[in-house]
C-alpha cells in the first residue's frame, strides 16, 4: 500500500424529492446563486421549476446561464465568469450531468483568477479556490458531483483537457434517483460504462498489498454489472436506479483507491476516439477497455485472474491462468454487448486508417506515455487500437 | 435503500513517519495545542518526543494533559475543559487509541458549553461545536479517528455513555501502521473484534435493496478476517498492519452504511459485560456476537446465508438454508477462537447468575428495546446471554 492523504468534504444528500432541499442548502452558503444548466430537458421534466421554487422560498436571488453542451465549451465558461463577477454571485448551482458540473467548476475557479481560466487546463498554474458549488445530478456517469475534476473543451483550438484540483470538489450534491427514470437506454448504458471504467482504472494498479481496496473495487464492479441488467430492462426501477446513482458517485469520490496508483490510459485513448467521431464517451470506453486488457494482461496475469474470478465468478483454470484471464476479458466484452454498447471500432464506423493519427495525439506526438499499470507509448496505443478494429 | 445525508470532512494522512506531519497540520489550525494522551507507552516508544519536536519545529505552544485511562473518565474531561479555557488553546491533539480520542472529543465539545459536559452524554442537549481535533492513532479498533462518536464513563455514577454528533469528527487523523507493530497480541485481537463488530452491526440491517453497501461491507469483513491471521502471526508485517489500520478507520467512517439502518444491539449488550467484569470490549463482543446471531438469525435467514456464503465462502445447502446460516455463525466463532478471543461467558469467569442483572441494565429496566434488525427487550437480551453461557 502506498502512503496517501484523503479528504472529501462534499455533503451528499440522497433520496426521493431531495431537489426540494436545494434552496435551504444554497441559503446556508449565500444569497445570490448562478443557476447553470444545459437545455430544455430540465425544463420539460419540471425539475427546473421545482428548483427555482425551492430557491425562491429561501429568498435566494437567481442569475441564470443555460446552454451547456456535451463536451462543455470554454466560450460559455468565459461568459459565466463575466456574469458571476458582474452579478457578484455567492455560489453556483449546477443542474445536470457531468458537462454542466464541469462547466460550473471552470466558472467557479476562473472567478477568482485574474488570467484566462484556460491556464488551469493548460497546466500553467493550479486553481486554489472555487466559488462554492452545489449540484443537482440528472445523469449518473462522470462522478463529477463529488470528484475534484473538470474536463473542458477549447473549441477554437480543438483541445479537450482534464483538470484535477482539490478545491474543485462541490460543497454539496443532491442525488435523487427518480430524476434518472427518463434517461434513454443509450445514455444509461454510456453512464454505466463510464463508472465501470472509473472503477477498473483504479483496480488495474501496479501497487501491491492493497487487499481492502481491491475488494472494495470488486464490490463496486459487481454491483454496477448486476444492477445494469435491471435498469436496462426497467428504467423506472427505483432500487436499481438508486444503486447505479450511488455507484457513479462512490466509485469516483476517491475513497476506493486510497493507497494505490491508478491508471487512466483507457480514458486518455478514448478521448481521441470521441474527439474525431463524436461518439459518446461511454461507448468509446467499451471499445477501448477490452483492447487495452488484451494488450496489457501479461504484465500481471494474477491480477487479471483475480478480476475474472472475483468480478465475473469465472471458474479458475489453475493449470492455465492465462486462459482464465482471457475469459475475464471476454466476460467484460459480453457485458458491454448485453447493454448494447459497441466493442469494436467498426461498430462506430471508425476506420483503422485513423489509428496512427489517434495514437500520435494521445501521446502528444510520442512525447509522453500513458498509464501506470503498463506505461504506453505511441506504438503501444496504436497496437491497442489495432486490437479494437 | 433509505434516503440519507452523508458528509465526513476528516483529513486522513496515512503512511510511514506521518506523525512528523503533526506540527504542520496543527499549525494550519492554530498556535496553542493541548497534547492529550494516556500513560507511559507513547513516551517509551519515542512517539511523544517525535510529535513534540514536530510541534516545536512549527513554533506551536504546547499544553499537556496525560493520564487518560481505558473507559475514559469524566473527571479528567472536566480537568481538560478547565485547562483549555485557562490556557486558551486553539486545538487538541490526541495521541493514542479510542479512549484518548473520545476523552479529547468530550473536552473539545465541553469547551464551548456553559453547563456540565455530561449533559451531552445524558442526552439533555446536543453539542454543536468542538475545538478542532487532531489525532495520531496508536491502536486500530474504535474508529474514533474519523467517527462522530465518543464514549465517556462517569465514574461517580458508574455510567458509561456513548454520544454521536457530527461536530465530533476530528479535523485530521494521522495513521502510521508502524506505530502498531508493538501492540500486544491480545490488544491487536481486541481491536480486530471491535472493527469486525462495527462492520457486522452495519451489515445486519432490516433495510432492503442495499446491493452496493452489502458488497462493500462484505469486502470489509473478508479483509479484516484475512489480514487478522497475518498480523496475529507477525506483528511487524507492514502490509497487514496497514490493512488492519485502514479497515478500522473505513469501517467506522460511515461511508459503508449510507442508505441502510444499522443495529448496535451487540455493542449495547457488551457494555454490560465489560461494566461488571472489566473484560476488554473486543473480547466481550466476541462472546456476544455469535449468541446474538443464534438468537436472531430466523428473522432473516437469507441474510445469514448471504453472510455465510459471501464472507466465509461456505458451500450453500440450497435445500436447507438454515444449515448454511448456522455454518456461517460457526465459522465466525472459529475465527474468534483462531485469534484467541473468548466465545463463552465461562471463559471470562462470568457466572450465568449475573445474566438477569445485565439484561435489566442493558434495557434500562426493560423500558427500551435494543437494535433494529430485530428489536430486543429484556427477555430477549437475557435469552441471548443464556446462549453465551
Amino acid at each position: 500500500m502506498n502512503d496517501f492523504v484523503f479528504q472529501n468534504c462534499t455533503k451528499v444528500i440522497f433520496g426521493k424529492n431531495t431537489e426540494t432541499q436545494a434552496g435551504k442548502e444554497c441559503a446556508a452558503i449565500g444569497i445570490k446563486v448562478l443557476l447553470h444548466y444545459g437545455g430544455g430537458s430540465v425544463k420539460k421534466s419540471g425539475l427546473y421549476d421545482r428548483v427555482v421554487s425551492s430557491l425562491k422560498a429561501e429568498g435566494m436571488q437567481i442569475v441564470e446561464l443555460a446552454g451547456v453542451q456535451p463536451n462543455p465549451r470554454l466560450s460559455l465558461v468565459h461568459e459565466g465568469i463575466e456574469l458571476c463577477r458582474r452579478e457578484k454571485v455567492d455560489l453556483i448551482l449546477a443542474l445536470g450531468g457531468g458537462s454542466v458540473i464541469d462547466s460550473a467548476k471552470a466558472i467557479g475557479a476562473g472567478f477568482y483568477y485574474q488570467g484566462d481560466v484556460w491556464d488551469f487546463y493548460d497546466y500553467k498554474c493550479a486553481p486554489e479556490k472555487m466559488l462554492p458549488l452545489g449540484v443537482i445530478l440528472t445523469i449518473p456517469a462522470a462522478g463529477s458531483e463529488t470528484s475534484p475534476s473538470s474536463v473542458i473543451t477549447d473549441e477554437k483550438q480543438q483541445l479537450k483537457r482534464g483538470l484535477t484540483a482539490m478545491c474543485l470538489r462541490p460543497a454539496f450534491c443532491i442525488l435523487n434517483p427518480e430524476l434518472t427514470f427518463t434517461l434513454p437506454a443509450n445514455q444509461t448504458a454510456n453512464g454505466i460504462s463510464d463508472m465501470l471504467a472509473h472503477t477498473m482504472e483504479r483496480y488495474f494498479s501496479p501497487t501491491k498489498n492493497v487487499a481492502l481496496t481491491d475488494r472494495l473495487l470488486e464490490a463496486m464492479m459487481k454491483t454496477i454489472i448486476d444492477q445494469a441488467a435491471i435498469v436496462m430492462r426497467k428504467g423506472d426501477d427505483y432500487a436499481a436506479r438508486a444503486e447505479i446513482m450511488l455507484c457513479g458517485m462512490v466509485c469516483h469520490n476517491d475513497s476506493l483507491d486510497i493507497g494505490r496508483q491508478t491508471d487512466w490510459a483507457s480514458h486518455g485513448i478514448e478521448h481521441e476516439i470521441s474527439a474525431i467521431t463524436d461518439v459518446a464517451h461511454g461507448a468509446g470506453l467499451s471499445i477501448v477497455f477490452p483492447a487495452w486488457m488484451k494488450y496489457v494482461h501479461r504484465t500481471d496475469i494474477p491480477r487479471f485472474v483475480q478480476f475474472a474470478v472475483r468480478v465475473f465468478g469465472i471458474e479458475q483454470d489453475f493449470e492455465n491462468p492465462e486462459r482464465t484471464a482471457l475469459d475475464g476479458i471476454s466476460a467484460l466484452e459480453k457485458f458491454y454487448q448485453s447493454i448494447e454498447l459497441p466493442v469494436r471500432l467498426s461498430q462506430i464506423s471508425l476506420s483503422a486508417s485513423r489509428i496512427e493519427e489517434m495514437a500520435k495525439k494521445a501521446t502528444w506526438n510520442d512525447s509522453v506515455t500513458l498509464g501506470g499499470f503498463k506505461k504506453l507509448n505511441r506504438k503501444d496505443v496504436s497496437a491497442i487500437l489495432q486490437l479494437a478494429v
